[in-house]
C-alpha cells in the first residue's frame, strides 16, 4: 500500500484524490464547495477520509494559512475560511496519520519533488495568484521558522506607505507582484479604478501600449523581488507558479537577477507540477515524513 | 588541546588570538595593518600560524567576502583587499586544519552560540556599519545557499532607482539602514552633500530636530527591512550589531515588527559577543566543523 489521500482546502473549493509516492493522482479528482462552518468542513473531511481509509497509509492536507512545525495544526490567519477552522483537529478526522501542511509550501514541495526544481537543493516558489504565496527550500528541508509561518513574501518594496497590502502594512512585495498588485498598477497608470486585472492582460495583447507598460511595470516589481530574495537565499533557483506567471517572461527576470546580484546566479523557471501540485506537494511531504 | 587561532581578516586590519571552545580569548589581541598585496597576506597569515601551531588544534579565520561551502575558499567580492586575496590557499598556510567563513556569518554564529540569540534556533543578525553584514541561522545551521554566498542584504526599498547602492543596483536595505544609509538620509534632510555621520548624531544628542528626523527616518528604514525578513523568516530574533547599532532604540523596532508581521512576534537584540565576535565566532564554528 504506498497510496495516501491529498487533500486541498481552499476558501471556495475542497478537492482530493489518491496519489501514490511518485506523486501521480490514481483516482478522478473530486471537487466540492468548501462548507461555510468548522462543523461542516470536519464532516465532510471525515466523509471523504472515512471513503479511502482502508486503502490509504495516510491523509496529507494542502491548507491555506499557516501551518504548525509539527503539521498538526493551522496557527496562521485564514481569512477567507470558516470561523473556527484553525481550531480544527485533524488528526482526529482519520484512525490513520493526518499531515497538513501550508498550501503554497505543498507547491514548493511538489516541485522539489517532482517539478521544477527537482534536483536542486534551495529553491524559492512564488505563487502569483490574487495574492503572493511562497514556499523556501533549504538544504533539502521546508523553511519553517521558529512557529511554522515562514515564506511569507511581505516584505516592502517602498519606504512612502504607497500602496496598502492585505496584511494591514504597506507595500509589500504581494501587494506589487500579485494579480492585485497588477490591478493596482493598471489603476493608477490609466487612471481608471474599475480596470480589472483580466483588461489589462487583454488590452496588452492587442498592443494597447499603456497596458504592456503596466505589464511592464510588474513584471520589473517581481524581478526587483526575486533580486532581494536570491541575494538573501543565494538560491539554485526561483519557480513561478499560479494563474499570473504565464504572464512574466522568466527569462527577461533571470537575465535581471543575474546581472545584479551579490551573489551568484539563479535560475527562474515556470513551474512544471500542475495545478494539483498543493495536494500533490502535501502527499510526498508526507511519505517523507512518515519515514 | 582545546585551543585554536582565530583571525580576523578585514581591509584595515588584521587581528588575531588564541580562544578556547567557550568561546574565551586566553591570550592578548594582536592587531596589524593588513598588507596590501596577496603575498604579503600570505607571509603574514604564514608567520602568524607558525607561532602559534604547536598550541592550537586548527586556526580559523573570520574573513571579509563570501566563502565557499567547504569553508576553504572566498567566493565573493572583497574590494577592500589586495587583487588576487580570492586565489589565497587558506589550508596551504598550515599543517593543520584551516577554516573560513565569511565575517558577518562568524559574528553572527558567536552570537548563536555565546551571545544575544544564545538558546535559538533561527536567528537573524545584522551588522549596521559603513555597510550591512548579514548571518542567518536556520535550525541551528548557517545559511549559506547553494555557493555559500546566503545572508546579503541587499533587497530592495523603493522601486525607482532612487539611491544608488555599493553592489551596483538600487535602493537596497544596505543604503538606508547603513551608517552611509543615515549620511545619505541626513544629506537629503539637511540639503548639504557634506554632513557626515558624525556630525548628524552630534547634532541630534544636541537636539537639533533635523537631525533626530534623519535618525527617525535611518531607524524606520531599518525597522521596515526587518519585518520583511520576520515574514520571510519567522525568526527567534533578530540581533544587531556593527559601529551604529549603539544608535538604534531595539524596543521601538520590535514594537513595530510585532505590530505589522504576519508571522509571529519576534525578539529585537543589541549584539553581546563584543568586538572580536569575528574571530570568536570562526573558532566556535570551527569546533562545531572539527567534531
Amino acid at each position: 500500500m504506498n497510496l495516501a489521500l491529498g487533500i486541498d482546502i481552499g476558501g471556495t473549493k475542497i478537492s482530493y484524490a489518491l496519489i501514490n509516492q511518485n506523486g501521480e493522482i490514481t483516482t478522478e479528482i473530486e471537487k466540492l464547495s468548501t462548507p461555510k462552518t468548522k462543523e461542516e468542513i470536519e464532516n465532510l473531511l471525515k466523509n471523504i477520509i472515512s471513503k479511502y481509509e482502508a486503502q490509504i497509509l495516510f491523509t496529507a492536507i494542502a491548507t491555506a494559512g499557516a501551518v504548525n512545525n509539527e503539521n498538526t495544526k493551522v496557527i496562521g490567519s485564514t481569512a477567507n475560511l470558516a470561523k473556527g477552522y484553525k481550531d480544527i483537529d485533524f488528526q482526529k478526522l482519520s484512525s490513520k496519520k493526518v499531515f497538513i501542511e501550508n498550501d503554497a509550501n505543498c507547491a514548493a514541495w511538489a516541485e522539489y519533488k517532482i517539478g521544477a526544481s527537482k534536483d536542486t537543493n534551495n529553491s524559492i516558489m512564488l505563487t502569483l495568484g490574487t495574492g503572493v504565496g511562497g514556499g523556501i527550500i533549504i538544504n533539502n528541508k521546508l523553511l519553517k521558522g521558529k512557529s511554522g509561518a515562514a515564506g511569507e513574501m511581505h516584505f516592502a518594496l517602498s519606504r512612502h506607505s504607497k500602496r496598502a497590502c492585505t496584511c494591514g502594512a504597506y507595500d509589500c512585495f504581494e501587494a506589487y507582484a500579485s494579480g492585485n498588485g497588477l490591478r493596482q498598477t493598471g489603476i493608477e497608470i490609466f487612471n481608471d479604478e474599475d480596470i480589472t486585472t483580466y483588461d489589462i492582460v487583454e488590452k496588452a495583447r492587442n498592443n494597447n501600449p499603456k497596458a504592456i507598460q503596466t505589464l511592464e511595470i510588474w513584471q520589473n516589481d517581481i524581478a526587483l523581488g526575486v533580486l532581494g530574495l536570491l541575494n538573501i537565499f543565494d538560491c539554485d533557483c526561483v519557480v513561478l507558479s499560479g494563474s499570473m506567471e504565464k504572464f512574466v517572461d522568466t527569462k527577461k527576470i533571470e537575465e535581471f537577477v543575474n546581472k545584479k546580484t551579490v551573489t551568484t546566479p539563479t535560475k527562474i523557471y515556470h513551474a512544471k507540477a500542475s495545478n494539483n501540485s498543493g495536494m500533490i506537494g502535501a502527499v510526498l511531504l508526507g511519505f517523507d515524513l512518515i519515514n
